[in-house]
C-alpha cells in the first residue's frame, strides 16, 4: 500500500502551477499516491479578511512573487506569462476540474489548464477557453462543461473547500497526509512526499 | 573575485534562524562571499499595516509556521523551542549584532544568539541574556553592549533598515545580490548563492 498525499490547489494560484507540473513525476519516484484536490482560495482569503490575493494587497510581496515565479519557471524549463487580470476567477475552472478528475484524463486537464493560463496567458474564467483546453486533450467539451455546472459538482466543490478550511489550509498549493500533517507551498512538495513515504513505514 | 550575497535577517524572525545556521557552509561550498546584515522588520511590517508578525495576525498561517519550523529544524538536526513571547523585541539584539559584526567573531555571535533564542528559549530583549551569549564566545560583554547603545550604531541600524526597505524587502530572511535580485526566505538561500555565482561568470 503506497502512502498518499492530497494535493490541494486553486487554478488561479501562481505557485500551484509549478507544483501541478512537478507533482506526478516526483510522486512516482517516491512511490507515493497523489490525489488532486481543486478548491477555492477565495472563501479562505475572505475568512482572513482579504478581499483579493495577498500578492495584490502587499505590493512588495507581489513584486517578489512575480520575479520569483519567473526565476522558478526558468529553472524548471516551464513557460511563464503573468496572467491578466490576476487573480483570475477560478470558480468555473475548479468545477470543471472536479468533473474532469472523475475521468482518467483529469490530471492531464489540470496540467493543461495551468499551462494555458501561466504559459500562454489564456483566461480561465471563460467556458470557451476551457473548451479549447478540453478539445486539445481530445475530450468532447460539452458534456464536461454541462456536468461542471450541475448541482452535484457545485456541491462537491463547496464540500472540498470546506474540508480545506477545516484542515487548516490558508494558501495554495498545500499538501496533506493521512496522519494530519499540512505542508504549504510548492517548496514543500518534496518534504510532503518524504513524509507520506516514511509515515507509511517505508 | 567571488560573487557576494547580502544575508538580511531580523533576530526575532523564525526562518532567519535556520538560514543563519546554514548560510556559512553553503556559501563556502558555492565559493560565494556572504555579508550578514541585521535589520528591523518592525518598521517594514508597519508600512504594510501590520502591528505584529503576520504569523500572529493570521492564526492558520501561524499554526503551519510553527509546525513547519519544527519539522525543518528536525531535518537539519537543529534544536528548536518556540520563543515566548513571539516575536521578541529585537532592537537591542540588532544593535549588538551590528557592533559585533565589526569583529571577527560577529557571525559566531549571530549564530549563538539565534540558537539561544530558538534552541534554548532565551529572551533576546534582555542585556543580561545577550551578555551571557557574548561571554560564551569569550568576548567581554561590557564594551560591546556600550558600543551597541552608541549613537553611531543606532544610526547604522536605521540606515541598514532603510536600505532593506529601499531594496524591496518585506520579510526575513532575504538575500540580495549586486545585480539587484531579491530572494525571500530560508527556502531561497541555495538559489541566491547559485545566482551570485552565475552572475559572477562562474
Amino acid at each position: 500500500m503506497p502512502g498518499t498525499v492530497d494535493f490541494w490547489f486553486d487554478f488561479a494560484s501562481t505557485y500551484s502551477y509549478p507544483a501541478a507540473m512537478r507533482v506526478a513525476a516526483l510522486a512516482e519516484a517516491a512511490a507515493v499516491r497523489v490525489r488532486f484536490r481543486p478548491f477555492l482560495l477565495g472563501p479562505i482569503f475572505k475568512a482572513q479578511g482579504w478581499t483579493t490575493s495577498p500578492f495584490n494587497l502587499y505590493p512588495a510581496k507581489g513584486n517578489h512573487m512575480w520575479r520569483d515565479l519567473e526565476r522558478l519557471c526558468a529553472d524548471l524549463s516551464l513557460p511563464f506569462r503573468r496572467p491578466e487580470p490576476f487573480p483570475q476567477n477560478s470558480l468555473l475552472a475548479a468545477r470543471v476540474g472536479i468533473a474532469a478528475l472523475d475521468h482518467g484524463w483529469g490530471e492531464d486537464f489540470c496540467r493543461a489548464l495551468f499551462r494555458a493560463q501561466f504559459g500562454d496567458g489564456i483566461r480561465i474564467d471563460d467556458a470557451v477557453s476551457i473548451a479549447d483546453v478540453l478539445a486539445g486533450l481530445r475530450v468532447e467539451p460539452e458534456p464536461v462543461l454541462t456536468a461542471a455546472q450541475s448541482d452535484a459538482i457545485k456541491a462537491r466543490l463547496r464540500t472540498q473547500t470546506d474540508e480545506a478550511q477545516r484542515l487548516g489550509l490558508f494558501g495554495a498549493p498545500s499538501f496533506t497526509t493521512a496522519d494530519g500533517e499540512l505542508f504549504w507551498g510548492n517548496d514543500r512538495l518534496e518534504q510532503a512526499l518524504r513524509w507520506a513515504k516514511k509515515a507509511n513505514g517505508e
